[in-house]
Parts: C-alpha cells; structure tokens; sequence
C-alpha cells in the first residue's frame, strides 16, 4: 500500500508494534487482535486501530492481523527495506554524534556521508568518512540524496542549505539555531535542541 | 509575576521578541503596541497579545507595553537574570556537543558540570570539565541542582536516572532511546532524534 503521513507519535509507536510482534512465540498463532497487541503494550485498543490503520489494511474480523503480513507491512512503512540515504554537512560534535547514532536506521534513515567545510576528508571509525564539500554535488547526484541534515554553525547554514538545495535535495533537517529560507516545494524541519530544554526548565519552573 | 506554563512555541517566539524590543531605537518612544511588535515579526496581532499575556501584564490601552518593562519581564521569564543550573551525565560525542551548545543560556539553563562513568576527569576547552561519577552526588547537593541531562548508552541509562533522582534532580532531559522509569513527581522529557528524522522521512517519502 501508498505510504501516508502519520503523526510522530504514530511513527514513535510503530518501532514498539514491531518489537511486540516479533517476541511472538509460534504457539501464539498466525494472527493476533488489535485488543491482544493493546494489552500487550498497554495502550488503547482504539489508538492501536488508528496506528495500524496507517501501515496496513484492516484485521480480519475475529482473526485479527495476519502476523507475518503485519511485520512487513510495518518494516516496509519504516523504510527498513530501503533505508532512505541522508547526507550531513558539518562534522563538528553535533555531526559526529550524529553519525554515530545508531537508532536512525531503525526508522528507516541511514547517513551515508558526511562533509565539511574543513577540505581535508576526515575518517571516523570504520564507517564513514567525511568528505570535502567540493564532492558534495557528485555524491548527491550519483546517490541520488534526498535528504540533508545541517549541523554547521549559525553563520554557514544558509549557504549550506543553499547547495543542498542546488544539488536536488528535497528535506532539509537543520540544528543551526537560526531560520533558513528554503525554495517552496522544499521540506525543512528545524531541530532547536534548546528550545526542548527551555520547555523542561519552564515545566520545572513552576513545579511545586 | 509568578512564572507560567506556556507553550514550546510561545517559548520559541519569546527570544524574537526581545531581539526586537533591544533593537528599538530611543526614537521609537518608550511604549510599543501588539500591534507595531506583530508587524515588526510577521506574527498575527492575537498570536502577540496571548504570547506577551503569559510573560507581563497587559498593554496599556492605546499605549501600549512599556519597552525597558517588558524587556526585563522577557529575561526574567526565560531565566536571564537566574540560569537554572543543570549537570550532564555521559560525555561522549552528543553529551560534547550539548555542553558547547550556546544557545542554551538564551534560554536560560547553564550547563554547570558534566561526568561520565569514565572515572578520570576529562578537561574540555577551558570552561567545563567532566567529573567522575563519585562526585555526582556532593556536586548536586552543594549546587542545589535540579535539571539533570542523561547522553549516556542505553545500557546505563535507568542506572544513571535512578542516582540522578538520589541527587534530588526534579527534571530529566534524557537522550538515550530506552524508557526510563522515574518516581512520580519528577519530571521526564525524552528527546528522540531518530524520531524527529523518521518523521522527516516519512513527509518525504509522501512528498510529489
């Protein structure tokens, strides 16, 4: 089925269904009900329908979802049979933490090479290796990269941004706490990391 | 003013609007209207009115708010004028990169110290360094600190809660992609990077 947009809670819940699906021993059946996965994850039974809803056809009336069928309908939603190839541009802190954040691949993103400013390739690990922003534009279109994340300081992003968006880049995840301009058409979700903190220290705030 | 809970939007829009009331100039006069602030960020007239109400009292009529008055009502709402402290546990590459993050003191929290469960201290820069993990507790008690940030593995995580709590830490901001459990009372915010992605990817992969 077409993939659809979900809400991130959906999408945050769908790695758990999974999981719970997966621990199912063969003496537990072919199918399982939606009030079954429910229980098993202490969540409503309606919330479950909802979720599911978005990633598979409906259960069969008192069978309820085809358990293997399930785990592939959710895999494939998560992307993890064709993990979707994201670029990085700046391999400061930020950057290396992030390329060697291993839950990206467990929603179906995978960071295939880093670059930066600096011109001199860098290696991390054994991995990845950080590339000169000359070879941004082959790489992204040998690769056909449509999905960029900036963790370059304030004053470059929007240059950065630029190119990304030169080379055919379609979303852009940026953690430069600034606001970029983007093409419209051009997807951009800005990650402002001290503004969730700012959230925490206001609710502790006016706590007691 | 007691301090209230507002939204993470509002607060995201409260740095704007001091940027734009310390960028008046003494010929603008000493009121500002919610309308000439509006216009100024592009914001509906409501949406200002309704973000300045949880931060000051409202605008005198025709007047408008006293500039220098609600300039200083902003700092104090964000912490300006008193930086929660906060402590890191995990001084990898992510926990690194948080500690060298500026923007936090913007929003008012200061990252006052960090330790790792490497026991030997670690200097970074010239401004922080990282303590073991034995200093934890008397460092937490003498500094009365009660916002703990967890970027430790997921292995160690509810370990390093669970001491965080000990402390007296009332909020956690955790990173490590595992639930924690945590008495009721103290508050917990997870921050999932991998989820902020997905859902990117997920806006893309519908996108065309």
């Amino acid at each position: 089925m077409e993939k659809t947009t979900v809400s991130k809670a959906t999408l945050g819940r769908l790695p758990e269904y999974l999981r719970t699906l997966r621990d199912l021993a063969p003496e537990d059946g072919t199918h399982i009900s939606a009030t079954a996965i429910a229980k098993k994850l202490s969540l409503g039974e309606v919330q479950v329908r909802k979720d599911l809803a978005a990633v598979s056809g409906a259960g069969k009336p008192k069978l309820g979802y085809e358990i293997g069928e399930l785990i592939e309908e959710i895999e494939h939603f998560l992307g993890y049979d064709q993990l979707t190839p994201a670029i990085l541009v700046g391999a400061g802190k930020l950057g290396k933490a992030l390329l060697q954040y291993r839950e990206f691949e467990r929603y179906g993103v995978k960071i295939s090479a880093a670059f930066d400013l600096n011109e001199k390739p860098i290696i991390i690990g054994e991995k990845t290796e950080v590339l000169p922003m000359s070879q941004l534009e082959s790489f992204c279109r040998d690769g056909h990269i449509r999905l960029g994340i900036i963790t370059v300081g304030e004053g470059s992003a929007q240059e950065v941004c630029d190119r990304m968006v030169g080379c055919g880049i379609e979303a852009i995840w940026n953690f430069a706490p600034c606001k970029l301009s983007v093409p419209s058409g051009v997807l951009l979700q800005n990650e402002n990391l001290a503004l969730s903190l700012a959230h925490l220290n206001n609710q502790l705030c006016n706590h007691n």
